[in-house]
């Protein structure tokens, strides 16, 4: 059922927009982050036509959630585990490998990460690509030679570290973040130096201000924001060194403002009783200027989280007419349930509605910025609560959003998942897991085998869905929305679809080998075509069950998200393969 | 350059055809071996619009050799090691996976296999889906539900045993041989009781004549093929039982004559000073009664073979106009580089001509129907012979052809490789390699980097080729031919191609995630449209450099395969998928 959008003449979200070159320099192609693309020879008329120009595999089996790039008729491709990086030739009948690069990580590395052994791409800039391999090291090769250029390990493997998150490239820094929250570790953004490969500063999220970065230029809008040293304060002890909030998610950059934004992960571990306090600054966006790092303001979504509800999810930064005015704002669907609009240049939350069925809280108050949670809705040592909702990979996860300005809508990718949980006595041994909950997942409201996933078209302005569309399986791959109003998007069970982004129409679907949790992209081809193209190779948390084998009868595996999952083996297999896409 | 063929209005082989009832239930179709499929939708002038319908990935990453098969509207796929079974329910959107079966086969068997883990295909018959595990196991399992039937040990890994090949069900029996001509085993072919998995027969290719099952029936057309106990007396002491002769190609069977026709593989050790003598019956095509697996006749292609020229390919059954009258023939392009034309009831060669480059012999002489070896053409101990030609793996290897009764022409997927090697002493050890030979090969005569393999259209009855295509890499796939006048192959760079089966003329390719070594198929869907499937996933011992991950300097590496594909790992990567495809 697809309710019908009016024709959107009222007030509308939208973005400055720069003529598309027809490349993709960077996983949400552009600084904004909306993964928009300028391209329209591929409409919601012809898009039925659609078929695969070209496939190449990737030589991997695990979770495959990279959007390649396309810069210069080259394509760039880096695989989960062992992080290869292919560079395919674009001017070449099927696009053989020009050169590949392998960097070859630590082994080790595998049995460190939470949630397969993911790398979310690559990025491109100035000549170079840049990416992060799963044993901590960020790598910087020729685009052209596919030289390393070189090398700089950033974080520990023994201390629960690892890397998986797409870096971003800004006025020459390299700015990256660590995986961990769930072994112990003291999340992180680093700036690397493009040239060189120096980290030229270190912005920690727990901690003294000193080390969080935060200084004179730091105003948030909230007054329990405020004060000194929150970082250890909102701890106990000194649990704040092993309290997570990871950087593993996704940094977009305002050039007008000077500002990056990305979301710090969840305090560890889960089991809330062990760090009683708000555990800033997990939870939580930043806005840094990223020629110092310096902390310009900061929010903290979920304070003393109680459900994994990790802030790491992508901002986009669109503009919003508001109560008469236009806000330079910032959209984030956060893991908590609640879509956040937020002023990107002070950090007010403007608006924060519910984009799936939430049981844990009952709201934001838009005063004091605080989450509302709900009393018991929370798992007690050696007490099972049921019937949370959102899970812990929230009502939605890293998979990310896209925004058109033709529709003012964005394309959100998510799931509707609950569960049970039971809390336990976490341990802390370094470079183990970190977690201290028993969790069963399972499907939210509705058919629970057609409806653990959707996509949700948001208007941002109206602070509702403008449509929905149910999916079986969680949708855990990105979504991309093009000027032909065609919104991508993939399925864990092997569907590649397009729909009008209007009203939701389903307009063409095409099985690939592997369920889809990569990031859809367009560009134009050498020959002048508007070509699309996805990673298949399913994995990622929510699809362990298939990557790793695991058995389904163990329903507490994979953190519990295999509890949910269980009839995902009968639907797809696994294995890493590239599908371009084209008209005939 | 393809040359015209002139209408064929001479006579012409041909088969007497049946009905397509589009399915496809055994690897090579029918019980002839033509792999000819009568349907006739995709034909020469509208294949160009064909374009891949759905694709699925089957896990595993190393050579996928099967073919898969067709009944029932289920597609049922055997993948390499660990060899799992896949039913697809072809009448859902995207052919979901309906049951898979897991035999789980001995890790250990992944070092026994001479030349990577692959499978060659099961068969369907009377409601069971048959085939054979790495580790020695024929299963039987129900086509419907996938349940395990019966599962029969037949061979042993610590023998240098392990099986690849395609079962043949002729008359309720299931007939399946073993691999390890390269670690010293003794070859057999055996047949199993369908219903129950019981050892009816078994049939060694060395031996005394009890064991090969020679009796008063046996009536070979040459006269050194006569004599008692030849499987013992043509070898040096008892080496006959470590002498190879293994059975993993392909059998044919013709109902009216009641013979199945197969080769023996090569002798062992590959240097051949350890054994001398005519090794009978190795490098033989046998004729047996499949009620009783007695011997009909025999005829030997590589006496004394010095060249690791197995005679396991495909014999095609076909019908031949020849001197007047029509015989009853068979069509074997052999790894010595000659095509044999055979009367297949009474084994005498009726013609025997080149189809490669050959240095290693002058012919086969009609009279007593010996292969004529070349003085000084072949590896002593401690000396380097050089320009050997064909090279190991022949004219062509196991990649089976396809023949049209509509051009009367087969069409023989092969490659163009010389050698050089040495002779060393080979000491036998139980389930270890036994070869005695360092190998290097290299191109045959032509361009080196774009000519390593063909497609050779042989007209039988004027025993030269009609047309041939040139490949950079061995054509390595098997090929089908159908009634829209159209043969399909892949490449081991990845282009899944379609010629004009009249004059080779290409008419369409397609550029799929990996090399391709499977065996390309035709069904007809529960729509009513005609589908071609194949199976790519680059591997076997030609891709063995990137299937196994080889050193390319390691020229020796993969029995010196190796040092004829330094290039395949810049032109492919590894990962097996399955692609499906139809008109638009
Ligand atoms: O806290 C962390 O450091 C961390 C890291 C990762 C990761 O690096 O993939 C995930 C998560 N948390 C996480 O909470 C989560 O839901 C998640 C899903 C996935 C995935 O790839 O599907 N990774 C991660
Ligand atoms: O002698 C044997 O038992 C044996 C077995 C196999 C096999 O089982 O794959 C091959 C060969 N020999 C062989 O000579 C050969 O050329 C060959 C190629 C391949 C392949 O899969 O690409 N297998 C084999």
């Amino acid at each position: 059922k697809v309710p019908a959008l009016p024709p959107a003449s009222g007030p509308r979200a939208s973005v400055t927009l720069e003529a598309d070159d027809g490349q993709w320099t960077r996983p949400s192609k552009t600084y904004d982050g909306i993964r928009f693309s300028g391209l329209d020879q591929i409409n919601t008329t012809n898009v039925k036509q659609l078929r695969p120009a070209w496939t190449f595999s990737t030589s991997v089996l695990r979770g495959h959630e990279e959007a390649p790039l396309i810069v210069n008729n080259t394509m760039y491709l880096v695989t989960p585990f062992p992080n290869i990086l292919y560079a395919l030739d674009l001017t070449q009948p099927g696009a053989p490998v020009k050169w590949q690069y392998e960097p070859k990580p630590e082994s080790a590395a595998q049995g460190v990460a939470c949630c397969d052994v993911v790398n979310r791409g690559p990025a491109y800039d100035n000549g170079r690509i840049y990416y992060n391999t799963l044993d901590n090291h960020v790598v910087a090769v020729d685009a052209n030679t596919g030289k390393e250029v070189w090398k700089t390990r950033v974080g520990d493997i023994n201390m629960g570290e690892t890397m998986t998150m797409a870096p971003l490239v800004v006025k020459g820094k390299v700015l990256v973040g660590n995986s961990g929250g769930e072994m112990g570790v003291r999340g992180w953004l680093k700036a690397l130096d493009a040239g060189s490969g120096k980290v030229l500063w270190t912005a920690y999220t727990t901690g003294p201000d000193a080390d969080v970065l935060i200084g004179p230029r730091f105003k948030p809008f909230y007054a329990d924001h405020k004060g000194k040293d929150l970082g250890v304060s909102t701890w106990p002890g000194t649990t704040w060194k092993i309290g997570g909030g990871s950087v593993w998610g996704w940094l977009t950059y305002d050039p007008a403002a000077n500002l990056v934004y990305y979301g710090a992960a969840n305090p560890g571990p889960w089991n809330p009783g062990q760090r009683p306090g708000d555990n800033k600054w997990t939870s939580t966006i930043f806005a840094r200027d990223p020629d110092t790092g310096e902390a310009v303001w900061a929010y903290q979504m979920s304070p003393h989280d109680l459900h994994d509800y990790d802030g790491v999810n992508e901002s986009l930064l669109i503009d919003v007419p508001w109560k008469g005015t236009v806000r330079h704002a910032l959209l984030h669907p956060d893991r908590n349930g609640y879509v956040y609009l937020m002023d990107r240049l002070t950090g007010e939350v403007l608006s924060a509605e519910p984009f799936v069925h939430i049981t844990t809280t009952k709201g934001v108050d838009l005063k004091s910025g605080r989450l509302q949670y709900i009393e018991g809705m929370d798992a007690g040592i050696g007490k099972v609560t049921r019937d949370m909702c959102p899970a812990p990979p929230g009502g939605k996860d890293w998979q990310p959003s896209s925004f058109s300005p033709r529709t003012g809508l964005a394309y959100i990718p998510h799931q509707n998942l609950c569960y049970d949980a039971e809390g336990l006595e976490a341990n802390y041994i370094a470079g183990t897991p970190y977690v201290g909950m028993n969790v069963k997942m399972k499907a939210g409201p509705g058919d629970p085998a057609n409806h653990r996933g959707e996509l949700t078209a948001w208007d941002p302005v109206n602070m509702r869905p403008a449509w929905k569309i149910t999916e079986s399986f969680p949708v855990w791959s990105g979504t991309l929305v093009t000027a032909g109003d065609v919104v991508f998007y993939g399925t864990m069970d092997g569907w590649f679809k397009a729909v009008d982004a209007r009203n939701g129409q389903q307009l063409w679907q095409f099985k690939v080998s592997s369920g889809i949790i990569g990031q859809p992209v367009a560009y134009r081809g050498p020959d002048g075509k508007q070509y699309v193209a996805v990673v298949a190779g399913v994995g990622g948390w929510s699809g362990a069950i298939v990557a790793g084998g695991l058995d389904a009868r163990d329903s507490t595996a994979a953190l519990g998200f295999v509890a949910a999952m269980a009839d995902l083996p009968q639907k797809t297999t696994k294995g890493g393969t590239l599908y371009v896409f084209s008209l005939p």
